[in-house]
C-alpha cells in the first residue's frame, strides 16, 4: 500500500485518507457483531473444553485466524500486529522486503491486550442485545475477531501518524523526546479540531450504514448499531489509545 | 437462530428478514474488496508454491479458513455449506441438535461451484480496478473469503425459501414435483415483484454504503463499489442461482 513506502508516508493527508477508510471497516464489523447477544461465555476462560489451550474462547479462534494469517504474509506487514505474536509460523507466500518507514524498523509498540480489554468489556455489552444464543457461538466470535483486527489495525496507525508528524516538526519533536517530555508530545500530536471531525463523520457513518435506506423513517425501527456507542468508543478509547501509540513511538524514535 | 427452527420457517416473512440483513453484509464486504486491485494470480492454480495443495492461492485459503470454522461448529448449522467439504475436522464445541427444518434431513443441494466461477471471473474483475499489489495478496483473498461466504450463505438459502413454499402450497407443490415439471415449480416460486423490489434495495444500499456520508457530493468522488455491478450481481447469479436451488430442493423435497 501507498502508505507503507517512505516517500508517501510524510504526506499526513494519505494517512488520513486511509484512517478515514478504516472508518467504513470499523463501523460495517460493529454492524455485523450488533446482531448477535453478547454471549458472555466466548470471553470467558474454561467456559469450553478447549484441547491444549488455556484462555477463552475468543482467545482461541483469535490465535487460530492468526495462525492462518501469518501463512498469509500479514503480520510481515509493518501494519499489522498480531494479538499472539509467538510461536506463529512462517508464510507460504514469498517474503516481501518493505522499506523501513517507521523507527526502529521493526517497530514493536502495542497496546493490542487494551484493545481487547475494552472492546469485549465496554462494547460488546452496549452494542448487543444481553443474554446468550448457543447456535451463534461461533458466527459472534468471528465478527469479534474482525472488530478486534480492525481496531487494531486502526489504532497502531498512530505509529504512522507520529512519524509523519516527527519528518514534519523534526528539531521540535527532537527536543521534547530528548526531554522525556510526555505532555508536550501529546500536546504536539493532538489536534482538536480534526478529532471533533472524527467524531462528526463516525456519528454519521454509523447511523448511515446502520439503517435500511429503503425504510429510514420506518416507526420504531432500530438501527443496527447504536451510533452513540460507536462515538463514545472512538472519544474514550480509539483516540486516546491512538495517542498513547503516537507518543510510545516517539519516545522510540531516535534510538536508531 | 429463530429462522432454523420449524415453527418459524412456515412464516416466509421472517425468511426475507433475514435475506434483507444479508444483503447489508454482502455489500460491505464486496465494498471491502474494492478496496484493492484484481490480483489474478490468486485465482490461478501454480501461481504460488503452495506446499500439499492442489490449488489457487484463494482455494487454499478458503480450505485452511474452513478447517478452523469446522472446529467452531460452522458446518453443523443447516445454513451453511463448505466449499471443501472433505476432511473437515470435528468441532471443539459441544453439538448442537438442530431441529430438522429441511427435508430430506441434512440437505445436500450445492452450488458453491458456480458461485466461486460467477465471483471470481465476473464480480472481481468489475469491482476492483486490473493489476496486482504485491503487498495485499493476503488481505484481498481474505475479502474473497468473506464476500464468497456471504453469496454461499445467501445462494443457499433458497433452500428454506423453498420450504416455507412447500409448506403453504403443499398440494400444488406436491403436484409439480411428482410431475417433475420444472417450469411449473420455477413460475410457482417466483415473484417478480419482490425481485423488482430487492434489486431497487439493493442499488440504494450500494449507493448508501459506499459513498462517504460527509462528503456526498464531493466532486469527481468515485463511490466504493459500482452499484450497478452489485445490482447486475443479483439479478444475473444471486437471484438464478437462488431459484434453482430452490427448484432443486423441491425435486429432492418428497423422498423422506
Amino acid at each position: 500500500m501507498d502508505f507503507l513506502r517512505p516517500e508517501t508516508v510524510v504526506d499526513l493527508r494519505n494517512i488520513r485518507n486511509v484512517l478515514i477508510r478504516m472508518e467504513d471497516t470499523i463501523v460495517f464489523n460493529l454492524i455485523e457483531r450488533a446482531q448477535y447477544p453478547q454471549q458472555p461465555s466466548i470471553y470467558k476462560k474454561g467456559a469450553f473444553n478447549i484441547p491444549d489451550f488455556d484462555g477463552s474462547f475468543l482467545d482461541w479462534l483469535l490465535r487460530e485466524e492468526e495462525i492462518v494469517h501469518a501463512k498469509i504474509r500479514r503480520y510481515q506487514s509493518p501494519d499489522e500486529i498480531p494479538f499472539f505474536p509467538n510461536g506463529l509460523p512462517d508464510p507460504i507466500l514469498p517474503e516481501i522486503e518493505y522499506p523501513p518507514v517507521l523507527f526502529p524498523h521493526p517497530n514493536k509498540v502495542t497496546v493490542n491486550d487494551t484493545i481487547r480489554e475494552f472492546y469485549t468489556k465496554d462494547i460488546v455489552p452496549r452494542i448487543c442485545i444481553s443474554g446468550e444464543q448457543e447456535e451463534n457461538l461461533g458466527s459472534s466470535s468471528l465478527c469479534d475477531v474482525e472488530c478486534l483486527r480492525s481496531l487494531s489495525r486502526r489504532i497502531h496507525f498512530g505509529r504512522f501518524v507520529a512519524e509523519a508528524k516527527f519528518l514534519t516538526e523534526r528539531e521540535h519533536m527532537t527536543a521534547l523526546i530528548k526531554a522525556k517530555d510526555i505532555e508536550g508530545l501529546d500536546a504536539a500530536i493532538t489536534n482538536k479540531a480534526v478529532e471533533k471531525q472524527v467524531l462528526a463523520r463516525l456519528k454519521l457513518k454509523a447511523e448511515t450504514y446502520g439503517i435500511d435506506p429503503m425504510t429510514p423513517n420506518a416507526p420504531g425501527k432500530a438501527t443496527k448499531v447504536d451510533a452513540e456507542v460507536v462515538v463514545e468508543m472512538y472519544e474514550n478509547w480509539v483516540i486516546p489509545l491512538t495517542k498513547k501509540v503516537e507518543v510510545e513511538y516517539l519516545l522510540n524514535r531516535l534510538e536508531e
